[in-house]
This record gives C-alpha cells, structure tokens and sequence, in this order.
C-alpha cells in the first residue's frame, strides 16, 4: 500500500489507494481542519503536495496561484498507488504544548477562588465495617452479614453491587475476620458499593474531576479522603484532527463508525491523562472510585457515542441533558471498573456541563440577589445572566482562538507560551514573558489579547485589525499584500523559526471577541439589562495563569465597567467537577442550578447578526460603550 | 507438541508435555469424573492407555491387574513428548442424547401442572408510547420527551436506560414521528429501558426461561405477548467434563481461572440452547428481553463466576442467596445485552433457586394448612416439608444415577431412552420402550426405576441389589465375579453393542433413593411429623414423561403411601422459572417464600447416616415401612 508521509510533523501512514488524504491524515493523527465534514465546500483543509501524484477531485475556491504551488484540498483529493508527501498547515499549538505539574495547575485553577465554605462530603466514600463471621444455622449468606454490616453504620439503604464485587466478596471477608473497607456512592435510597478491601483501606480513596473541552483536556487526582488536589494534568483532546470546533465534530459524526472514533479519541486522551496522573502519584487507577465529568453539550454527546446531529438541526435538541450516574466500564473511563463516572447536567443545545459546573465557582449558584453575569470563553463561548430569582443563558460560537486555534503560532496556555506582552509604542518591539521562562514556542490567549491591544493602543493596528503599513517597525513584516507582526525572531523562539501574527489571525481574534461580547449584551438586552445592572462579571476560560482586564476592555472582549467588577475563574468547568466530586451539596446545587436555567438559541434572535458586526472592530463601532479605551487611545 | 486421542469418541488435542491427561481431556471436552479435584485420592478418572509412553506418578488405590492391563490416573499422570492414545470410560448419556423437540417438552414439561390462575403481567413489557416532537423553545432534550411519555402511561416512575439504548434514542423517535415501543421492566420505583424501536412493535416480545441443572441445562423460548411457549429445548452442562457432581465443581474451581472456565462452559451451553431454540423460530436474540434463570446454589455462583468454596466448607456459606437482577451482557446471556437476568433466590447452600422456583408448581406456595412434602430428584436431592405456616428444606447428594451419570448405559429422557420396562417374571427378559420409539441407546431413570422395580418383585434382584446368581436367564450374564442384566442385546441396541446392568450401577440406584428417602424421613422426624401426615408428595425431576410411583416404591425411593397422594412434576425449576418470567406475583411469591423457608444442614445431624444406611436395601430394612411392596413380594 502507498505510503502518505505528512509534513512537518513526519508522521507516516499506510493507507489504500483511493483514500483521501483527509482520512489519511486522520489515520496518522495528524490535525486538519474541516469544518464542513469533507464536503469541499470551507476550503479549511487546504494542504500542499510536496512529492508523489495524487487525484484530486475538486479544488473548491483554491486560487490559480495556491494551485500552481501544489495545494489541494484534503477532503476531495485521493492517494493513487505512489507514496506522497504532503505539508499541512503548522500549528504550534496542536502539536506542540509541554506542560510542566507545577505551572500547568496555575494555568487552569484559582486555588484561591474554590470556596471554603463547602461541607466535605464526596460522592464517593471510603467505610470500614466489621462483617461477623458465617454462622451454620443463620441463614445468612456473606451478602446477607455484608449488607447488614453497611446497613448498621449507613441506616436502611438497599445495598447493590455488580457481580465483579460479588466475585471477590467471600474471600476478602475471610482475610482479616470481616473488617473490610468498603467504597461506596448513596444513589436516592441505594447504596452501590463499588470495591470491597480487606482491613482499613480508608486512607486511598481517590477521584478524578475531568474537563473535557472541544480543544483541551484537563483532569484532576483528588484525595477523597481530604479533598486535596493531588496534580492536575491537561492534554489536547484527541478529536482535533476530526475537527476544530463542535459544528466540525458534530458534522465529523454522521456515520456511526465516526461517532465511535470520536468517542474514543477523547476516551485515549482523557485515560491517557489518568495513567499520566496516578503514574506519577503512585495511585492505581482501580483505587479511583468516583469521577466527575463536564463539558459542553457535544462533549458529553460525543464520549458517550450519542449522535450529536440533532444538536445542530432545527429545533437543536440534544439527545440528553439530565446529569448522568453510569458505571464507568460503561462510559470506558479506565478506573475502578464498577465505579460511578457522574456527568453533568447540560442545560442547552450550546450550554452544557461545563457550565452548570463553571457556575457552581460563582454567587450565580448562591440565593444572592444581586445580579451577575457568566462568561465562559473556550471554542464555544457561553454566557449566563442572572441571580437567585433567574437565570438565563446562551452560548455563540467562539472558535478556538484564545486557545491559539486558527492562529499560525498560537498555543494555549502551556510552556513556553507567551502570556504576556508589552509592546514599546517608539519601536513597535515587543517585551515578553513565557510560561516557566523558556524560548517562547507559541502565544496563547492572554498574550494575544496584550499584544493586540498595546498594538491598537500605540497606533500599530488599526480599528479594523490591519496593521499599519505607514508606520514603519521593525517588528512588521511585508510579503506581497500580506503583513505580519513578529513576535519572537527566529533567533528569540524556541521553534528556530519566527512567530509571526498574520492579519487574518488577527482577524480571528476580532470574530472571537466580537461574538462574545454581541452574545453577552443582546442576552442582557433579552432580560431588560444593561452592563451597568451587573454587581459582578465572572470571566472563564483557558487563558492561563493572566488575564489583564484592562486589555481585553480594550480589545472589546469585555464591556467598559470598572475593573473591580470582574473576576477571572480560570478552568471553572473543572473547578465545578471538583467541587462536584467532593461535596454532595454542590452536586445537588448543581442539578438544581440546570432545573432552573432558561437556555436562549441566540442564532434564532435576528438581532444577533446586527450586534456582531457592530462588535467587529477594536474595541466597537459604537465609542460610547467603550469611554475608557477611547480616551486612552487619544 | 504431542497429541492425545482419547476413545471412543476420537476426540484429540495438541498438548504441552507435561501436561496431565485431565487436562487434556478437559480441553479435549471429554468428560472424565474427578470428584477428589485431582488430587488423587477418588480413584474415578481412571483411563487406560492404548498407546504411547506416560508418566504416571501417582496409581493410587488402583489394583496391580488394572495396572498391568494399563489403566493410570488420569489427573496424576503426565504425557511426555509421545502422541497417546487414551480409553476413557464410556458413558452414553454425556455424549449421545439427541433431542427431538416435540418429545422434549413432553420430557421437561407438565403443561397440565402449569398453574392457571397466574395473571399475565411479565416482568418485561414491550408498549408502544407517542413522543411529542422537539420544540425549539421547550427545553427539553429527546430523552425528557421521551421520559414524560413513558409517565404519561405508567405514572412517576424514575425512567433510566444504558448508554446503549441512549445511543439510537434521537434517530429512532425521528423515524415514525415519535411513535416507538419500549421494552422495559420495573424494579422499585424504577423503570429501566431496555431498547427502543419505531412504530409499534409490541408483537414481538420475548423472554427466556432456563433451569441450571448439575447434569442438564434446559432453555425455554416465551412469547412475552401471550405467555405462550414456543420451544423447550436442553442440552448436558458443559461443566460437566470438570465433575459430575456439585462438590466436584466446586473443587475443580478453587483458582480463578477454572471459576472462568466453569462460568464459560455453562454459558456456552446456555447460549448454544438460546440460538437453537431462537434460530428454528425467527427470533433474534436481541428481541429477547428478559431472562428467568433458576438453578441450585452452587449452579448460580458458577454462572456469577463466585467463588463456591465456602459452600462446602463449614458452616456451608453462600456468597449471596437473595434474587438478583442483573444486566444480561454482566452475566453473559446472549440476549438482548440490556436486559434483565433475573436468578432465582436461594435458601441454602444446597437448597438453591431450582427450588423455590420449583415450589411455585406446589400447593407449598400457596396459602393451605395442608402440609405437603416436595421432592426434587437431580444430581442433589432437595426436599421441602410446610404449608402456609412452615416451610423447612433440606439437601442430600444423591447423585446423578437418574439422569444417567454412573450407569454405563444411562441416560438422560432423551430420544432412544428406554422410559418404561416390563420384565417377564418367567424368563426374566425385559419388554422396552423408548423416548421417539427408536432402538435404545441407553435406559433413563423411569426406565431404571421400572426395570430394578421388576427385577426385585420377580426375584432376579435381591434386598442388596445383587444379581440371583441361583436364577438363570437369558438376560443375565457373569464375567468372573461381575454379574450383568443385558436391558437389550448388541442386535436390539442402536449403538451395535448390548446394553447392560453392572450390579454396580445398580448400587448406584440404591444409593441415590437411600440418600432421598432417608432424607425425607429425617426430615419429617425433624419436624415431628410421618410421611402420613402429609396431604400430598410432589416430585420433581427429569425422570421424562413416565415416573412409575408404584414401581417407585417397590425400590423404596418414595413413601410406601396411596398413590393418589403423590404428583409427579417433571422440571419443576424450569416450569418455576417460567412462572416467573410471565408473572410478577409469581416473581414476588417466589421471593416470600425464599425468605420464611428454614434451611435445615442435614450434615450435621449424626441421626442422617443411620436413616441412610437403614435405606440401603431395596425397599428398606424396615418392612413395616413399606406394607404394600412386602405384600407383593410375596
């Protein structure tokens, strides 16, 4: 079979002749976008044939030029029986992205912001008991003395297990005359007991708290028996290279068959980051006993192999919202095989667990009175208004670009990625400092949103995002039409090659941001608000360990309100699932907090398309909602 | 590797050297008795070696002339690097016994026992409900329209289902605008999904109903719609190569990994009776969604791969007893991978599921002071004396005699099975006739029962079941010091080779009634009550269609009583089970009655091998016990 080898990632696969070199790259692991499932149509997969013949069916809206220079579209071009070569566009950030323990934990979580007032009370809960002996004239099977054992400490639960348990239950009991340690979850008026150790096991009890989002991963050691964050760990979900946002997924899906890679594309990913984790801690995944899982409405859909189609169709109806409770042999999570994996509660199409769990980091979830507004800023953006009374929410389509998608040399927030910036308005040149003080390998989110908005500030882009072709620097850098900023010379980056900001990157962020804050003042516009009703504004999202507010004002992501008014809550879908993952109140509060939102389909609002485009500049079309960035730029 | 060929049956296998030839034959499938587990010491798997050189290490109790005509033990002898050439003893039962299917219900079943009064309301119950379509503003996800439909028609049930039916949820409600039929069962305030098809598909409905025996596994095929029967059909235990009896398997599954193979082999019979029964009749194994599953204790914990151990260990501790409801795809039952396996309750370690399924075919199940005795003749006896006061149970091992296990030319009620014989007193040659009215094969337990009955009336057989070596017939045969009876000749037989009664298989028969009847009796003394207080003596067992009560008698296997006392019940377990399976007030009784019966340990009362050996004799030492039999004797 013909051999296709990718570049630069030199990534090879054997594939059979006839096979597109989109299904190709799949194979190999290698990241194309195509938004529109293969269809041809978005122009996204465009790749360019370094050596080898190929048969390419269709070359969309390519130019003459890109042709003349080899490009194809990978969806509509098939492998003959030659061996190619093919270079796919590079992206730092996908490839790329070491992660240090210590740094990656600041990255995701404000340790300082996890409420202190939670009861410790997991899910999941560690029991010794003393089961007596097997009597000849009891009538009592070990299950029987078991149960009544539990029964004692616990009150009048039905106790359950699975056959697995039940496997090993006599002789455990016979270890140590019938103390064992038992872990069990309370599910309504059940207790499931998932695991049976002989003597006093309590110490080891671990659980996992998972946020799976469409462009990363992050998952949490937790000490059930204290509550202690034992390492964070976070990867790319593996269902990039079938998509870059949800829409591409969902479309990704159509066939069964695709729905089950992607399934277990994001199960690799997330058990991978288990065995990274417990590896490390010396902890075996089968003393995992309990997990929490958020993430969007798509996610949830897509690691339990639903079909998402419905999601995107008119009248947008996932197959399933309500938090789950399965086993997590079921849901293929690699830890105790009978232990609960819990998911949760979506409340929308677009508003999914990572919400309800983000929201549990906020007084959004308390019987506060005073109004607040949630952002959460990932691939999706999702946003959530309201206080004790109501809450309401929508979500809008974001795209990955503060988590470095769609930016040449964009990465998230790992090491060596640029997280802040200072631009010198004289030169153009910027300062900058990079996670764990390395070569800079990329930017991510919170970098860009400096540099763009020093930039801007100084006079180096204008309103529009373009670069400013009369104001020489020697950060700026011409080649035919195109301009490119340069943030690290070849000589400066870790990659040996420059990390150059193309304007259509810049232009991403400009659509990133504009959709955020088009979606966040047509909803307040919905319920009769203004930014100025707001007590608080809770920002989420993968930004990293800075999120400088004054520079995202200024870009327009965030309304123009006085900088005490917000709060950045970091990952606060995985802080949520721990906070799930220890406490019964907040798991509760959380399914209660689902109950009682009102979800929007904004794209059904024709006011939107208006709000948006009036939000495509820096930092608006309209100065008045922005009267600190403006008198700053004069 | 060297190759084992084990005759009659030409059955061979490739082995590692140093293999024994136990496990040889087990992995060869041919069945040889190990009760001692291998150890060495029962003497019963014995073989003899035809050609090729062994190491045999052990010859145990074996006398120098078995020895020098080259009988070894098979679990204490190894092979070298030589192919071998094995005898084993040959038993007709375990490998002949074909089955025809009309003859095969008659066998197992007594349609007319079948209770009438039970209502039709089955545990699984397929209805068609109407889901509303989505609504783009309700906020509801397929699964809480699906929820309120299901509701709407059953009341406030929780409703849960697998990943797997939630898997086809969104795309099945969209095929017949929302009209679908849902297999479900309740438990608790529960209702668990099962599967989901479009439009209306209540017609095809189905469950099975299955009896574990030690000896025989026996699978009935329901329409759920009606409670109809549509086909019986049974099979050997495939464990059956591992240890005829209880206690053998439970030695042969001290480690692990032979619990594994002792849960695969009866699967795997099971499984195979599934696809029979459902390939001759149109029926997918995934329209199959509940299964009823009664068998004695030690049977249930092997099908759960629990470890038996402690079943026959004092104090004789179960591992669990109470009725389970398990997810088939847990338990392995090819059916549809979401439904329920209900296992029928157990009350002892040798007082299993078999029984009180079997006890609902009884008047012991119903509320009559009348008491009445229940007898279940398998490979272990079971007996239970009450009425609606009392219900007391105890077990013997009686071994497998009647189902053809240790009788050279026995076999189960199958077809070519002599099932009724008339000896002529005069000659002492026997008139036969068999199941299917073929050439015999071999000779089930009614056929014994009916012959040994005779053969004692007329004198051929005396009290110790000794051949009358002062009595010539035709039909007796001497060899030494062994004496036969020829049941029929090499011409007569459709094997080619005479069918014949060693005086050993005749103790075999006096051991296994001694072992019941003194059981009884204990039993009742127990209690403090005879056999004349009794109302009436049911009797369960796979004695096929014909259980000849008087000539039961004459051999002092039941009471010496007015016959119109006594009902002959056939499968009892497998009529139980199938009570169950259509029939939640069934289910429920099945399970009050598991909980008031008091399990008796006849073990451990030092009067049981007085009662036994007193039984020893044919009818019994005691001839005031059985007036009637003396009065014909003479």
């Amino acid at each position: 079979m013909p051999v296709v080898t990718f570049q630069p990632s030199e990534k090879s696969i054997e594939a059979a002749a006839g096979s597109s070199l989109l299904e190709c790259a799949r194979l190999a692991d290698v990241s194309i976008d195509a938004p529109c499932g293969g269809k041809g149509t978005c122009g996204k997969c465009m790749v360019r044939i370094l050596a080898g013949s190929v048969d390419s069916q269709s070359l969309g809206a390519l130019s003459q030029e890109l042709v003349a220079d080899g490009y194809v579209l990978a969806c509509k071009t098939k492998i003959l029986h030659d061996d190619v070569t093919v270079e796919t566009p590079q992206r730092t950030g996908w490839d790329g992205g070491k992660f240090v323990e210590s740094l990656e934990e600041e990255c995701l979580i404000r340790r300082e912001l996890l409420p202190d007032k939670w009861e410790f009370d997991p899910l999941a809960v560690k029991w010794m008991i003393e089961v007596p002996p097997a009597g000849l004239e009891d009538g009592l099977s070990d299950f029987d003395r078991f149960t009544r054992a539990i029964q004692h400490d616990w009150g009048q639960y039905d106790v359950a297990c699975s056959i697995n348990v039940l496997r090993g239950l006599a002789d455990t009991l016979r270890i140590d005359n019938g103390r064992v340690t038992v872990s069990l979850v309370r599910e309504g008026s059940r207790i499931h007991v998932l695991r049976v150790e002989p003597s006093d096991g309590t110490v080891r009890n671990y659980g996992i708290a998972v946020d799976i989002g469409t462009t990363t991963v992050a998952v949490q050691l937790v000490s059930l028996e204290v509550g202690k964050i034992i390492v964070t760990h976070s990867d790319y979900n593996g269902q990039i290279a079938c998509g870059l946002d949800v829409i591409s997924r969902i479309n990704y899906a159509r066939q069964p068959e695709r729905r089950e890679e992607l399934r277990v594309r994001v199960l690799k990913t997330i058990n991978g980051l288990i065995k990274k984790a417990t590896g490390a801690h010396d902890v075996l995944p089968s003393e995992i006993c309990n997990a929490v899982i958020s993430g969007n409405t798509t996610m949830l859909h897509l690691l339990l192999g639903l079909n998402p189609e419905y999601i995107r169709l008119d009248p947008y109806t996932p197959t399933i919202m309500k938090s789950l409770y399965l086993p997590a042999s079921e849901v293929g999570i690699e830890i105790n095989p009978d232990s609960r994996v819990c998911l949760s509660p979506c409340v929308g199409s677009y508003v999914g667990g990572d919400i309800t769990a983000g929201l549990l980091c906020t007084d959004l979830a308390t019987d506060s009175p005073d109004v607040n507004l949630f952002i959460d800023i990932g691939t999706n953006g999702e946003i959530v208004v309201g206080n004790c009374d109501f809450l309401m929410a929508c979500a809008c389509s974001a795209g990955p670009a503060f988590e470095g998608g769609g930016i040449d040399c964009g990465m998230r927030a790992a090491l060596g990625a640029i997280e802040r910036v200072e631009v010198d308005p004289a030169t153009g040149v910027c300062r900058k400092w990079t996670v764990g003080d390395t070569k800079p390998l990329g930017i991510c989110g919170s970098g860009m949103i400096a540099l763009l908005a020093d930039l801007f500030l100084a006079g180096w882009i204008d309103s529009a995002g373009k670069l400013n072709r009369d104001k020489p620097s020697p950060a700026i850098e011409f080649s035919g039409r195109s301009a490119f900023y340069i943030v690290a010379t070849a000589e400066e980056s870790g990659t040996g090659k420059a990390l150059r900001i193309s304007e259509s990157d810049i232009e991403n962020i400009i659509r990133t941001k504009a959709a955020i804050y088009s979606a966040c003042a047509l909803m307040l516009k919905q319920v009769g608000m203004t930014f100025n009703d707001l007590t608080c504004i809770y920002i989420a999202g993968g930004f990293g360990r800075f999120l400088d507010l004054d520079k995202a004002t200024v870009l327009g992501l965030i309304p123009d309100l006085p900088r005490d008014k917000f709060k950045y809550i970091g990952n606060s879908s995985l802080m949520g699932s721990y906070m799930t993952l220890v406490s019964r109140d907040y798991y509760q509060r959380q399914i209660e907090l689902a109950n009682r939102m009102t979800y929007i389909e904004l794209s059904s609002d024709p006011a939107y398309m208006d709000q948006y485009t009036a939000a495509l500049f820096l930092p608006h079309t309209d100065p008045y909602l922005f009267p600190t960035v403006h008198a700053a730029m004069k």
